[in-house]
């Protein structure tokens, strides 16, 4: 491997020196290694705040990348390391539904446990498989060592938990998955689900006490302190405050709900005769 | 361009995916670069202190550096994208003042609107050109393509929002223009300007309540909790206590002014006699 | 030096441009070193917190790294700036006490006060020698200068603040040393030092108001809510609570006792006969 790029995405924050021993263990084994941090702030053992970031971030890198990521209430126990071989990328950490969003939108070819001892830090830890076991690995692996030379392959994945949107009494009912740096409420319904349910139709978009009636372009668009709602760059229904902040304004928090309803073509044209 | 440095400058935050997309995508495009973070802690839309920090840190980096910034409360408006080429420099960002400081302390030589969509990425979204437009494009300019090769070239940038100190009723006026890590209070009275204005007269400066009557030499010169003022490390006057924050012992806030008088070199002879 | 590594950790934060003016100056110098970050948020001016970072980090990179460290209160007072060599890593930053957990773990080879301006920045402020005399002279160092070029030869660094376990009236008495980002309250007292006190015996470790009477082998042991006892990653005692935050339920904080009382072989037999 040429240039190899490892990621990392942990709930580790900066602050500790837990991200800097997993980049020195990989800098030891291979010192040619480019490190790119996606984020360490994911929120202490959210799993699915963590599937989302890495299933926002991983395509936007170059084929044969390495992500590394480690959001892992339960290392110690059962549940276990594996590496992903896709059609593009690899991924490294726990089998706990952080690759949930990975396996939905890329082509898996191979999942490996990770066993073979050789391959890990001569000690390890039952706190700290990050460093141990997860950083060396994709080290190796960034070596050219080939997957299944770390374990024994294995069918499935572990059940992913992020709920995905439905339709139920004629709503679209998703929910808030993410809220950015800017307040930004990031939900679980992508455009296209949003467009072939609204079909052309006026639509009402309810989040926390407000209802949004049109998609805007972007975040510019709106009004100084008025709720908008767009198509975000990842691809998902957003509500956002022009130059304020969504979160703030509509008191909403991650896992509310977000609801779609629609009127047919007739109710429309009732509204905006013309 | 051999080991081309870029560098990145955002109000986006670490805890999202928003600045891994981005050097994902530049890496996509030349993974032979050195990425390296300015800040993007920047707070959200703040085009002032995106400018500060910029122009604070571009000069320390080698010749040729790419400095790719991104403070866009405007994205997918009619502000423009563009390519500042500097005697020493580039510079790649939207045209909203963020490149105030850099075009106050480099000589321009040219100023490119960016247009050539075989640079962007594929699809170009409204609300993310960080991604999109201004990562590609110092990408690609960092495997050597010509600044002209981008777009068109404009004369002039957008009006910087900076004010800078002025002088009424004989009092030097300035601002809190940055309030750092520490508590410190940095302002926009650089030191030249200051010198220029109390000719070795005796001086207080007012910063909230609190008037200050000499400069020290450096942090560790301060009483344990008491206010002093010196020139930074940036050239520029600063607030600081000792070990301590002076935000919080000065109550003051980014925008509050920052008043200096002075006195005429008889008034100093008759209170320092000697 | 081939692949030279360097490693930053200071309490700069990352929202200032204080970081990216040192990483700008090294890269000047140098533009093949690779900059890791270990941390930036040690709590400012909190030497201690810095020197069990820093004693956490550095043996996990590849022999002949860098540690470029800055927690500098006393920046341009008389404390000295020092390289240490070790047998196998670099230490760069100012002698007061930063490298205490280094000079205890790693055999000292040479202390170099820091003198020869021609390896600092043309420059130096009195508030800034990360930038302008630690940053420049890591640089030079990551390009093959010999230690002994830049200065003069020392014995022995400044005495170290940080307060070892003690035992005192039959008690193992230690401290909180680093509260870490999920709340987990690591301790002074190492994993060999506890086990050589309870020598197999039942004991009680006092933390806050709660009495911890076993040790579990890893987080994911505890129940939910209740905090646990166990050695972390980086061999220290540590008090945790699972997918909870330790800290906030003890209300303990940063320098607070933990105290450890044993009972002898035969009081264990009495609470269990079996």
């Amino acid at each position: 491997m040429k240039n190899p790029i490892i990621t990392l995405l942990t709930d580790f924050g900066t602050k500790d020196h837990y991200v800097a021993s997993m980049k020195g263990v990989i800098l030891d084994i291979n010192p040619r290694c480019t490190i790119i941090d996606v984020t360490h702030d994911v929120r202490p053992h959210d799993i699915i705040e963590g599937a989302f970031l890495l299933g926002n971030t991983f395509s936007y890198f170059p084929k044969g990348t390495i992500h590394l990521s480690v959001v892992d209430p339960g290392v110690g126990s059962t549940r276990k390391p594996v590496l992903l071989v896709t059609q593009n990328y690899f991924f490294v950490g726990p089998d706990n539904g952080l690759f949930g969003f990975v396996a939905q939108r890329e082509r898996l070819k191979q999942v490996v446990v990770l066993t073979k001892e050789e391959y890990f830090l001569p000690e390890v830890s039952l706190t700290f498989h990050g460093r141990d076991i997860f950083a060396p690995v994709a080290a190796h692996l960034s070596l050219g060592v080939k997957p299944s030379a770390f374990g024994y392959k294995t069918k499935s994945l572990r059940e992913f938990g992020i709920r995905r949107p439905i339709v139920k009494n004629g709503k679209l009912s998703g929910e808030v998955l993410h809220i950015d740096t800017f307040g930004n409420l990031v939900t679980n319904i992508d455009g296209e689900k949003l467009f072939q349910f609204i079909r052309g139709c006026p639509f009402v978009i309810q989040a926390g006490r407000k209802g949004i009636r049109e998609l805007k372009k972007g975040y510019w668009k709106g009004k100084k302190g008025e709720p908008i709602a767009l198509i975000g760059s990842g691809g998902f229904l957003e509500i956002s405050v022009r130059e304020g902040n969504a979160q703030k304004v509509l008191k909403v928090k991650r896992g509310d709900p977000i609801l779609i309803t629609t009127k047919s073509p007739a109710w429309r044209q009732a509204l905006n005769p013309k």
